[in-house]
């Protein structure tokens, strides 16, 4: 498991102020760290209420409930089992009680687990580590990779299906079910998120998920799913047209089509993320789009959905690395008419890009 | 939309020292107040990032980014649209710097939302209300009982199919595909947790999920699954036996269905939650499987799987009060043999309950 220790080491690498001992703490669904994941690479469990403690040296403590024991036997760590929550915070104090600095990730801690490790450890200095987390996250390692790309071929394969599922008069409800079988038939855990197969103008809310609009001739059918496999995430989105598709329609997904060629040619090592954003955005607001691309380009992949930081944004101050993993999506979107979104996967190479999801980028009408 | 003022106001009842708001803050995925839903009514929509300021008097602010506008418009909200940080700090000082109280909810902000609120408002008193919520959850009103029952009527719909769908040699994770397609099929939203279907002996760790083991004769089938109807969630848990059973599975089975319903007959308004844990779990301690019952008797359902903090534990100080919502889910687990859960849904009466979900408690070999 020394691929393990690598991780642990590696967040302590990327703090400038290193604590003595890093917390991670769970709380209930759906407050789950997952940096207690890219720790212990656990694959399976709840893990509610859990808490990791990880040190400079790369080893970890886990204190886990009775429940979560069984799984938790498969971590490379010191295993402490809790009954009660004396008993968790007596295993908390031994971990920690000689420690002064202790890192937590006030991002994913909630505030009342903050105050009651302040209680338990009085005296301590309590300090934000989450950089450290999101910068080790943001480069992928090889393990991480490979589960990346299985999570990339399942999407490709479902979206493939998706053409001969269409039918006029079907809910968009209906497709999200079909959308979210084929995941889990083709090897996804479970639906990286709220599937969404939106249908006509609905395609216009970037973030509508599914409902009971029907299918009807010339809609836009926006489809923007992942697969989360091991705990990792890839995130696809196509746009068709169901029946023959307007001279409008056609224009828009051209012009996202080729924004998003813009963004692919801009991306390699050392790059600015923002400079990545502003060429896809200026692309479409040099069109008669104008205004119409809303969301930022991309956001990095990985345990998360949205994962370790990096986006494709405006606000953006991180430089793109080799081995970090992206989505690519540029929109354009019109209220009460519909949405176009074409967004892919992609790994930063040296030189360039591998483009994780394969399935085609051309217009469909179906 | 008078119901939802009366949510926001009943919120307030609930506590001893008032604020003159309370400031819900989700963060990103999946750092998302369900609170944030309860009080807006907010059926479609992530909300990242997204502030929901409510009043004593059942007013509500909402701060929400553009991408976020027009899902949100259908909340009965004085709404707020952010382009950028600075808007969002701006917004967030227009509605909150008159007020010297605010309450926050302290399980479910992470601590970076906590801090920046201290820092964008200082001198304001924090408070934590997160008790007034989870009082105010723990009660369901018509609407959200309504929710829940379609919410039970779709698992048990599901779960009469799946003697039907068991095959030799079947995978787990293809019947974890199964029933979240027939979840979607059914009308749920999304599964309301990650599909439990876990066969022979992996249906002794409570927190399996389902893994890449095949079905064989003589194998527990554990099947726990819940749905998601407009954000609101049922849970269901049957163990069949895939052939036939042997004495000590059918025994198993006959103390988890005898101690299901010792809890239900200790169930009413005005009981201590804790007593029901209690009763269940001496029954099953007084039978050869001492011991072996390692969880608690059930959790509260709501928007989400474990709501508003009634649990039926030893470690509970609740009393059960009429328009609860409660699992009861014993459970037998020993390890390297399998496990028995039987879990069903119940609204509290005054006199007794009823049970939601009607799927049969039957023993079933298939």
């Amino acid at each position: 498991m020394r691929a393990l220790k690598e991780r642990v080491i590696k967040i302590f690498n990327h703090l400038d102020e290193k604590p003595g001992a890093i917390f991670i703490k769970n709380s209930v669904e759906p407050f789950i760290d997952e940096n207690f994941f890219y720790a212990t690479n656990l694959e399976k469990g709840l893990f509610e209420g859990s808490a990791a403690i990880i040190f400079p040296d790369g080893n970890i403590d886990l204190i886990v409930s009775e429940l979560e024991s069984e799984s938790a036997k498969k971590a490379n760590a010191e295993l402490k089992v809790y009954k009660n929550k004396e008993e968790f915070d007596n295993f908390l104090k031994e971990s920690l009680s000689s420690i002064d600095k202790i890192g937590i990730n006030a991002n994913s801690i909630v505030y009342k687990d903050f105050v009651k490790l302040r209680d338990i450890l009085p005296g301590k200095k309590l300090l934000d580590v989450s950089i450290g987390f999101s910068k080790a996250r943001s480069i992928k390692d090889f393990d991480e990779i490979q589960r990346i790309r299985k999570a990339t071929n399942i999407v490709d394969k479902v979206m493939e299906k998706i053409p001969a599922i269409l039918k006029e008069d079907m809910f968009e409800y209906e497709l999200a079910a079909e959308i979210g079988y084929l995941l889990q038939k083709y090897g996804a855990d479970k639906s990286a998120f709220d599937i969404i197969s939106s249908f006509g103008k609905n395609a216009a809310e970037p973030h509508y998920t599914h409902g009971e609009t029907k299918l009807k001739n010339g809609d836009f059918v926006l489809c923007d799913f992942g697969a989360c496999f091991k705990r990792y995430n890839s995130d696809i989105t196509r746009t068709f047209v169901f029946g023959k598709a307007s001279e409008n329609q056609k224009k828009m997904y051209e012009v996202v089509k080729n924004a998003q060629q813009v963004g692919f040619n801009a991306i390699k090592n050392d790059i600015e993320a923002s400079f990545v954003h502003k060429e896809v955005e200026s692309f479409i607001n040099d069109t008669e789009y104008n205004g119409r691309f809303i969301h930022s380009t991309g956001h990095s992949l990985g345990l998360s959905v949205h994962d370790g930081g990096v986006g494709l944004s405006s606000e953006s101050t991180a430089k793109l690395k080799e081995n970090m993993v992206l989505t690519v999506e540029p929109g354009i979107y019109i209220p009460g008419f519909g949405g176009v979104r074409i967004e892919d996967d992609i790994l930063v190479k040296k030189d360039g890009i591998e483009i994780l999801t394969k399935f085609s980028r051309d217009f469909i009408e179906i």
